[in-house]
């Protein structure tokens, strides 16, 4: 179909009206990404109705372009040969996903129903760990013999075309399938016609192993543009590639994790299932951190508890506790976002902390001046009003607060960059160290920063 | 070179030893991509050196290749004429890029030399919006007549490869340059033969406009797994693509710039360049919102000030002031960190506000509760040591406290909802909503919910 006639089309118009010739006209006519599109939202009766009109080859591809969710719910409503015919004609990546999703009885009943090669394909690609390039891999790789020609490579390709994820790479393999070279079809378009595949392919290649983490391989991708990146085996052998559209969604969701970690939250970190989230499972992804921290507050009250005395003294100091514990919140959690994501951005590494660390004083003092400065003028400010013991200035009670909140802004931007260097350091995500979590720890020791600073400078 | 060779090269001990045969062995037998990552670290003349044992069009695109920085130390170095061969064979996006930073006299010395069409191009690539499609495009698509048949398409795509981004994807447009259908080059070597363009070209369209969000454009890359987005412009007439790496490079930009906005950090939030970025420049990306919030700041000193008369009689409330403003800051920023994930990810819009507040006011409440409960079993627990006066028992103060504490975690989950779809709603970046600047505002709101509910259940 022409965008003008997807533009008007009205999917639950034409389910209501029965139109089944427009229905197979838009299922035939229409490219299986935009078809999702359009039928991402239907009840799933009516998504099974309408993809009955599409070809197995199609369905299985609109299938792999629609939200988990709506899969799951979709698949529940299929029969068993409508879940083989699905099995069979979804791309390696997407059935083992699939797979893996779906409950013991209805995997029993459909796998022995399959070919044993996709069987084994399925059994290969959900045994590697969450979170690997193995686990986001796809096994349809297009793979090419050194002695073709240039021509004969374009018929050779032309071939194998409809099974593979992308023709526009193809690799070349030993006997013993260990990666040798690739060429892109942009190579071999170029190519003199009788020039051999041995000739013209790259040896300088980009490959990741298996075992390795999925942003790492999203990151090689970016970095070295690629559209697809081969996955090798621990001896070497070609196992799969992964895709650049994979590529953008690992980045995506890693991005999420990072930014879900940095507010405490926890839970699997999906991308875009903000709604799809019950309330319920919203409480339970937030409550465990901040609950936590609730109680690790404790240390916080128990400061001020044994400062009581002096608070009763000096009633300004409460006054400025909230933003002693504010602004070192503040500035530790922008130095450990900052270092955060130069770590996942491969900018820096641990072996950089000292570097790190040099900066990061040299920025908190700087912060510190500005800060004490504005804390200095706005006791001077606001402390007229307060009642201070008689053998006290006013100025010694702004400079033991400017001094203490200085202080505490140069340890806090030293924390904040710190703790991820550390975590990362023992091969952790750093962004576990969520910024509610340095604004808590940051509060225990500004509290005591505070304090002693003030009690040193008024000799109490 | 293969990837043993590359692994044991040692480009510095090429330069001392002045082996020039291995040099342009590199540079002849290396993928460009991998030339720029072997040799990005050497200082600029070595740099500049080393390019110089690579064809004109190999050294463009291993310049492309190299970080803003690096290219503009090195362009530095470079005479007028290797500057205009380098502006010949420089990719259309590319070139644009390094004409928008290099100063005008420098400019000036070289557009005379570029051919008409060239520096026509250069004018209009530069002429769009930071942040546009326009702006991220490329000129250098592949475009096809549609009475070509498949087998003169290969044979005409062969011709202009070499000068074309990609030519995996093909555009077809009409005399007026309107964007008709496009094909890839799958469709063609899967066509038979004799079938004209006309035929199997996709009429069913993504597209984008050239004034939209660079952002926008990414996200329709990643929605619809393309290679390539076609940007029209107001009369629908093509005027360039942007590419999947140029996709991915775009959305680890904007995901930096969230990050750091959400931290309230300013600056031009470009990804990649802490190391790079001086003390002194992360103090002035830093200081202005930390100092404006610690101004912003005041109206909580304010408010403790005003209260100080209480604090003297119940110095026990002073101590659960911590608690109160980290939680309200934490349960706040979770929430809008949420919100403005699932806007950037189009996930919702401001148009479903109702059901995300129903939604949070959900947790909110679920959160209030349990936070509330601790607060109580903690101040029957810790109350014990404090002076409270005689009239009133520990467990009236626990439920004071305990409910100010509920109170603070609902409004503040809900201020942090509301806050980014009220920025959102008037077009503007919900993440400008930073974490710090909400966890100000939730602690003025939460400590006027926390003295007047305290008065109100004590009765003071």
């Amino acid at each position: 179909m022409t965008a003008e006639e997807l533009e008007t089309l009205d999917i639950a118009e034409l389910l209501s009206t029965g139109d089944e010739t427009t229905l197979r006209q838009f299922c035939v006519g229409t490219q299986p990404v935009i078809i999702a599109d359009h039928v991402s939202n239907l009840p799933s009766e009516d998504l099974r109705f309408v993809l009955r009109h599409a070809s197995p080859e199609t369905r299985a591809e609109v299938f792999s372009h629609l939200h988990p969710e709506t899969q799951l719910d979709l698949v529940d409503l299929l029969s068993r040969d409508e879940m083989i015919s699905l099995f069979t004609h979804l791309p390696p990546d997407d059935r083992a996903d699939l797979y893996k999703r779906l409950p013991d009885e209805r995997t029993d009943a459909i796998l022995p129903a399959l070919a044993q090669a996709e069987r084994e394909d399925i059994r290969r690609l959900t045994s590697y760990e969450e979170g690997t390039a193995g686990s986001v891999m796809t096994s349809d790789y297009a793979s090419i013999p050194p002695n073709l020609t240039a021509e004969q490579s374009i018929e050779y390709l032309r071939t194998i075309a409809p099974d593979r994820e992308t023709i526009y790479y193809a690799y070349v393999v030993d006997d013993q399938r260990r990666l040798m070279g690739f060429v892109s079809l942009k190579d071999i378009i170029l190519a003199p016609r009788h020039r051999k595949i041995s000739e013209i392919m790259h040896q300088d290649m980009i490959s990741i192993s298996v075992e390795e983490d999925q942003e790492k391989a999203a990151r090689k991708i970016q970095k070295y543009d690629l559209l697809a990146l081969p996955v090798i085996d621990q001896s070497e052998a070609l196992v799969g590639i992964i895709t650049h559209d994979d590529a953008i969604d690992v980045i995506t969701q890693e991005q999420t994790e990072d930014m879900e970690k940095l507010m405490a939250i926890a839970g699997r970190h999906e991308a875009g299932v903000y709604m799809r989230t019950s309330a319920w499972g919203h409480f339970r992804n937030r409550s465990v951190w901040v609950a936590g921290l609730a109680v690790l507050g404790l240390a916080s009250g128990f400061i001020v508890q044994n400062f009581e005395g002096f608070l009763l003294q000096f009633a300004i100091f409460a006054a400025f506790m909230p933003m002693l514990a504010d602004t070192g919140g503040n500035t530790g959690s922008q130095s450990a976002s900052l270092v955060i994501r130069a770590l996942a951005l491969n900018e820096i590494t641990p072996r950089d902390a000292f570097r790190v660390i040099l900066k990061e004083v040299h920025v908190g003092v700087y912060l510190g001046i500005l800060l004490a400065a504005l804390a200095f003028g706005r006791v001077m400010l606001m402390g007229a009003g307060s009642t201070i013991p008689e053998e006290y200035m006013l100025i010694q009670i702004a400079v033991a607060i400017a001094a203490a909140l200085g202080f505490q802004v140069v340890s806090a931007t030293l924390i904040g960059a710190m703790l991820p260097l550390v975590v990362a350091r023992f091969n952790k995500d750093p962004a576990v160290i969520a910024s509610p979590a340095l604004t808590t720890i940051v509060d225990i020791t500004g509290l005591l920063i505070y304090f002693y600073t003030a009690q040193f400078i008024l000799k109490v």
